[in-house]
């Protein structure tokens, strides 16, 4: 697969991009990928110097759940980390809006998965701007003062702070699950009709689909001013469910194939050249 | 006091700043402005937007310790946070260089102090070079990568680390303890000579002491590249601790006065309306 073909390298225009793409089988290639994404995570974790921090971002219903249910299915529990941010606690906004990510950073060996990211604060904050004052900033009192120059500071500051991690060793992706207006309508359609899924509707959910082009505008905006080298979007069309996974496992399997340096670490010497004195030792034991 | 008059706000020449000031009993001057800061820590911690990042960095007896003991001994220990920096941990080595330093700021309300800060990463790590091996950045693989430019791109992340968290509130002050090499090696017999000081020494002061030229060209060029408005530098004359400590909380007391916002925060009108009543309430109870 051309991973390329979903990279967000130039300006795009959002409404004009897919959200339908059908892989055949998808789901049947998905499992070989998962298991070659867990050996090279296993040997990740023994080298012990890059983490990666996979972002996901998307609409509700978007099938970020489930798609990170289904790409990490076989990789060692020990080495992926999964942090799912919701409506912020009161204690993390005693604190700048990027903290509650910074502490949530994977380590070293490991894959930490954002459900939902920093960039909530250029989304659902700049959608419903009253969210900030909730933030306290002390030099913001008006929503005047919420202009797009804000929100794209806020995007310059998240660059800057990608730019760091990456530069220390994070590995960073980012999708966006791209869906359709069509397609969500669907699928909370089936949380209200199927008794199994009711638990996962809100009232909210049709309140925040009313400002869908608020959120596509948004989106767009986000995409064209955050994918960097270092820190790319991917954009994958979601709405078929099991395509969208196919094609993140895909980008995160090519992206840490194109890691040669990442290798399980040499004994030293010492250790290596008395391997046969351990195990004699180990015999007479 | 003119507290500009420390503010590194131009290219300095280390050697050439004064170490010696002896301000008069500068002691009991400091124990009035300890309760004023300590009224305006309160008045803080009610406003609950802004907080303090104080950072102190100076050579080994440089007098941080004390000067932490003096300085905050009236505020109300809910309202400090005192995190002395050591050796970092082989936790805290999974991750980037700042993030052992980002989940230790103080939350809104809150001074935090920094005992040794994030600059080590370009003090005793750019003295040390070999030190940055341990952090496992994979990109860092001998010791010919750890120029000059290495070190500058670090304090170029601190910059923007340190605006960021500007911008969303945090107040940030950084002390260089400036302490002359006579005066250290005072303080280093007095370590020796003294029983009960003798657990503050340590051979490796003395080793650290042969690299004081080359700490005192990283400590310049640190000053120079990472005083910012929002976080600037002041150089404090440290051969005498009782003026260095008054000059120190001088610096907290008048940035404090200057933001004219902080201030508690007013009842809500219907509260507010209500006092009456509920003083009734109270009284009938």
């Amino acid at each position: 697969m051309d991973i390329n073909k979903y990279k967000v390298s130039s300006q795009i225009d959002i409404s004009e991009q897919p959200t339908l793409e059908v892989v055949d089988s998808a789901n049947k290639k998905l499992k070989k990928l998962r298991k070659e994404i867990s050996k090279l995570q296993d040997t990740m974790y023994a080298h012990g110097k890059y983490s990666m921090l996979v972002c996901l971002q998307g609409m509700d219903t978007a099938g970020k759940d489930s798609l990170i249910r289904e790409v990490f299915k076989d990789v060692n529990a020990r080495g992926v980390v999964v942090h799912s941010f919701k409506v912020p606690t009161e204690k993390e906004l005693k604190h700048d809006f990027l903290w509650r990510h910074y502490i949530a950073l994977p380590e070293r060996g490991k894959i930490g998965v954002f459900n939902r990211t920093h960039y909530e604060n250029v989304l659902v904050t700049r959608v419903h701007r009253g969210y900030v004052f909730g933030e306290n900033i002390p030099s913001v009192t008006s929503v005047e003062q919420l202009t797009d120059d804000f929100y794209h500071k806020r995007m310059e500051h998240i660059n800057n702070f990608e730019q760091h991690i990456a530069e220390n060793g994070m590995i960073i992706l980012k999708f966006f699950l791209h869906l359709s207006k069509d397609e969500q309508k669907n699928r909370l359609l089936r949380r209200i009709e199927l008794k199994e899924k009711n638990w996962k509707f809100s009232a909210g959910d049709l309140k925040e689909r009313k400002l869908w082009d608020e959120y596509q505008k948004c989106y767009e905006d986000m995409l064209n001013r955050t994918s960097k080298e270092k820190a790319p979007w991917y954009m994958v069309p979601a709405d078929d469910k099991e395509t969208a996974r196919y094609i993140v496992a895909n980008v995160i399997l090519e992206t840490l194939k194109s890691y040669k340096d990442i290798e399980e670490p040499e004994l030293d010497d010492e250790t290596k050249a008395n391997l046969e004195a351990f195990k004699k030792q180990l015999e007479n034991d």
